[in-house]
């Protein structure tokens, strides 16, 4: 059931017309009661962000953190849509706080899709009353909801982690390994443990940090990236601890479905820095190695340009020196003290053959250490992203 | 003749057997008198910065910027090459000081190629002598050092310019957007005209940055770009403004030439931001959407995907507002204050459907204005960059 096993939810997804094809593209998560419960929200960092996250972002504000529903829509992102599109948000959370019974505020909203376009309200006001109506905790509402959220991804996107006591459970859509002009990653959590608004935000920021955004598959932030998290309260306090590894262990399953459903590529690979100055430098130049396109491209070809990479790294603004570096491809280090050194050429052809690449980069100088995921870039990607249309 | 036609210098250039293919790879640029003459250069910013960048950085700190030559080879980047790539490159210019007779600091050295392989000392000892020997002023002995510093250029890349009583000339090779493998970006200018070490690293230092630095192809910065001006200072004195406006001309050109032999890429982008903050905020903002993927990609499809200009001028770091943006392309403004607006659709992909393509933003804020060349991204790109052999 997923995203309603935690107690203490329903959900719904429909098909309104939205998309062309017909398929699903509206969905619902709320609470059971009808009742606010404690939410936490992170939101893309983006200028451009969507009417969708400026409206989502002050209604968590009105209620401080206790929402009743959240509404998406997919297909459409309902971004770069200016006063409209903010009415248009506005009157997503109206309508179905109306078919709930609690205030517009409580209600947060989400779109995916592409930029720059009005939403077709004509449809989404004939169908939020239908989606809203037919809410339910059942495992076809789980995967209705589930499947509503989706664009382009390949299959539903559900992750469930049982802690002592309570469970954590999340959906989620994307990411720009897909087709990046719909690039949106959107996820919604839940849990039954009962925690208050600012704890659950401390701890869903923490779990975004470690997952969400270690994962970089083209450098873009979307405008409308969001991560929700509603706690029911229904299984009662739970260790804090055990709370914030359940959420993040469930946001980093997420973030590896993401990656591993790349319809535009065909390897994900894992880039971890050790030795840096600190961990920041250590992401910062995980960072710039897995958003290399010349790495990216040499992922695709299967080849072990460790040269690039050393490139990246000395460009990358964190501390660095040549004679230190250590690059090792799937546990086979091709060069040691920033030189070549011999190896089982063999061994590393036959790692980089696989679907999952692990490159491992130590600079030697300290004890900072970050890592970042991301995929190879071929022909795929660019015949997924040249057109709109 | 290019690259000798300010008086008093000779080059050559002759193929020692570096390439494969037997194609010219040694190349030197040197005063005709064979006393040291003021010289300026500009090296990468990489801190995995090549064993050549580390020893001419050196020998111009010995000679205050006073040089007699510069030798070049291609093919092999002698990068990430350590102690043994140190004393290579010492020992080219011993070698060419050897021949020209003057001190081995009086030598600056370039290479150009794929990261991670020693030198092939036997060949370049042997070519050296020959090279030196050959250097003269003549048109041919200008084309064979042009020749001779390329690796998978299309074909030569020459300017020349001439101003009120002097005249600045120059080569290259690269960029990134041939084959990025070895996407090093080596240029080299010669004026006749007399001015002091500091005040020609100052006007080159001014060239570079509107001209070279303001062409982006894929993010990627060389362990070895460099770009040498020699002053041999026989046409005597010259109008400063005149001279750094000449030498800004001939690195703009040889920045097009780059741009334009793109093997890689069917298109070049001129990215304009206007309306910043400041000159830096339009700046960063140009380059962002300039290095992302999906805006090269959406060059390549001859896509107007305005929502996407939008989202990463949001993300750049740039001072924006949602609703004061206006895009245009070609002319044709497509988003103004956030929204679509009512265009011309046709003459839009009219415009795409051009070899060179002008996307102007304006964030609608303040004066600031800054722009980046770029080109797309297609098959190209990754089938020149997928691997190294």
């Amino acid at each position: 059931m997923t995203i309603t096993t935690p107690e203490g939810f329903v959900a719904n997804g429909i098909a309104s017309g939205i998309k062309a094809s017909g398929a699903p593209d509206l969905a619902i998560l709320a609470s059971a009661t009808g009742m606010a419960v404690p939410t936490a929200a992170v939101f893309t960092t983006n200028l451009a962000a969507a009417p969708p996250v400026t409206v989502s972002r002050r209604h968590l504000a009105v209620t401080g953190g206790r929402q009743v529903a959240v509404v998406v829509s997919s297909g459409n992102a309902n971004a770069a849509t200016g006063e409209q599109g903010r009415r248009d948000a506005e009157a997503m959370c109206a309508l179905s706080a109306e078919g709930i019974g609690c205030r517009p505020e409580e209600v947060l909203v989400c779109s995916t899709g592409l930029i720059g376009y009005p939403l077709p309200m004509d449809v989404i006001v004939g169908g939020i009353p239908e989606l809203v109506a037919g809410r339910g905790a059942g495992a076809e509402h789980a995967a209705a909801a589930a499947t509503g959220i989706l664009t382009t991804d390949g299959g539903r996107k559900e992750a469930l982690v049982a802690g002592p006591g309570f469970a954590v459970a999340g959906m989620a859509k994307g990411a720009g390994m897909l087709a990046p002009n719909m690039a949106t990653m959107l996820a919604f959590l839940t849990t039954d443990a009962a925690v208050e608004p600012g704890p659950l935000a401390d701890l869903l920021a923490l779990a975004v940090g470690g997952s969400f955004n270690a994962m970089s598959v083209d450098g873009c932030t979307s405008t409308n990236d969001t991560v929700v998290l509603m706690a029911s309260g229904r299984a009662g306090p739970a260790d804090p601890a055990a709370l914030a590894a359940a959420v993040t262990e469930v946001c980093a399953d997420l973030a590896g479905q993401m990656a591993a459903d790349a319809e535009g590529a065909s390897k994900v690979a894992h880039v971890r820095v050790t030795g840096a100055a600190s961990d920041a430098d250590a992401s910062r130049a995980a960072r710039k190695v897995a958003e290399s396109l010349l790495v990216k491209c040499s992922f695709n070809g299967e080849d072990p340009y460790w040269g690039r990479v050393v490139s990246e790294l000395g460009s990358s603004g964190s501390a660095f020196e040549m004679d230190r570096v250590q690059v090792t491809y799937g546990g086979v280090t091709v060069c040691r003290a920033g030189v070549a050194v011999a190896h089982d050429a063999g061994a590393v052809r036959s790692h980089l053959a696989g679907r999952s690449i692990d490159l491992h980069c130590d600079l030697g100088i300290g004890d900072g250490s970050g890592a970042i995921m991301t995929v190879d870039l071929g022909h795929g990607y660019i015949d997924e992203n040249r057109g709109t249309s």
